[in-house]
């Protein structure tokens, strides 16, 4: 398997500005949302990024993008019909291919040197298949993310067999379906906002009723029609979307580079000026 | 005197982005860098606003500005001939009135209720003559500000006659000339980015050379024609535009707001989920 191709959506209505705006990133270089993302996933090996957006877009995304501005496309979302549908306008830019997919209101943050998509397609080439990319999660975070069930593989560390995924699970609903055994109680497998998905989910998604749970159940049909797996990724993601997600985004992807002493010293000094 | 008109810069080459940024304000609210910008200035009793900017920005910023979009008009800098002659640009909208001055990169934080703009605005009103805030600053951050020579008036905490005004003043120059008895040793009063001024300085700004002084050399010339006085505002300013800017500010203010356990518990957490 070769993952040359990623999608990233970015037309949610509520979220058009998001990857417009500007962080510092690791290295103290202040770059677009958009930017950070699109560098993640050209570090991951990937060839061409398609960027699904609202239409009229575009232009102001063109100039987020910087110097990656030529390794892009844009596809419009005629109308906001949510998630499964935005992935499902990329489906001639996907053609035959696996693809890396993600989310345009996220920041990822490795705890390696080794970012968060590579280390996802790095798996997905491993096992060639199907991998999307979880976070062990506490169960009070569940109302703001999807989930799967399923087992741990023994050939990895942190690698699963999905048998099915949910979005926003109640507690009960997670309680019956969604436990895998292995992990710390009262967690929960939740997406990381980032997978490597194959073709077949185009007309799964295509099928699925539109609203808020259309991605999830495309990929529980996904998991009875082919292997699809879940890893665990060694990092962070952080929801930009959120109301201090900013600003938790560029703290810790400053805190994590060589300026973490200098922000440091400045959040001591925002304490102590306060009267 | 009555400052009903406030013109807020915004043509910077480089910082063109920047008023389009999201902060959460004090409130818990996410608003643009603009919006937050004109409410302070609205909030003070300015009625009506201008904002000056790199033609072609206008649609950007008009949808910026959110809800206060119909208080604002914009004016076009033909092209970047830098601070003085964009403030020049809004010569037909000032008239003959006195204004309120505010630069659009950056974000002030009040130490009281009452915002800086509107601590400014009632001094002005009081003193009915061009009034400066400023800030007691230390020298080593003379590089990035303009400061002010004066001596403290004995009718107010914190007001001062000012004699000259120098842009980016070294060290020799700020000993020689902009020593303030009164002030701690070491420390000089730097603009704080927001000004009362008359239309006296109209002529002034448009006479002066272009580049990085011809401001504060309007300002000196202000002081020498009428009464030009400094006011330290009781609060600290961010501007968005250095690397951490954003950063500081938005941490400035969420600490200074209902939101300070919160933000204080995310700050501990990343500490804590280093590796």
């Amino acid at each position: 398997m070769k993952i040359a191709k990623a999608v990233i959506t970015a037309a949610g209505p509520n979220q058009r500005t998001l990857p417009l705006q500007t962080l510092v990133d690791r290295d103290g270089v202040a770059r677009t949302a958009l930017a950070i993302i699109v560098s993640e996933a050209l570090a991951a090996g990937v060839e061409e990024v398609a960027v699904v957006v609202s239409p009229g877009d575009e232009g102001a995304y063109a100039r987020a993008a910087g110097i990656h501005a030529d390794r892009l496309q844009f596809i419009a979302q005629p109308s906001p019909q949510g998630y499964a549908h935005a992935i499902t306008c990329a489906k001639d830019f996907v053609g035959n291919s696996p693809f890396l997919l993600m989310v345009g209101d996220h920041v990822y943050v490795s705890a390696l040197k080794t970012g968060c998509a590579k280390q996802l397609v790095d798996v997905a080439i491993a096992v060639d298949c199907a991998v999307s990319a979880v976070q062990a999660t506490h169960e009070s975070k569940l109302p703001y993310f999807g989930a799967v069930g399923g087992k741990r593989l023994p050939s990895r560390d942190g690698l699963y067999e999905v048998t099915e995924a949910v979005e926003k699970p109640t507690p009960t609903e997670a309680e019956q379906r969604l436990i895998v055994p292995g992990l710390r109680a009262g967690h929960y497998l939740c997406f990381f906002g980032m997978h490597i998905l194959t073709p077949t989910v185009m007309p799964l998604l295509a099928e699925s009723r539109s609203g808020g749970s259309a991605f999830a159940g495309a990929l529980s049909k996904l998991a009875r029609k082919e292997r699809y797996l879940a890893y665990e990724v060694n990092g962070r993601r952080y929801d930009i979307g959120a109301t201090y997600g900013l600003l938790s985004a560029q703290l810790a992807l400053s805190l994590s580079g060589p300026a973490r002493e200098e922000v440091l010293s400045m959040i001591v000094e925002l304490l102590a000026a306060r009267r």
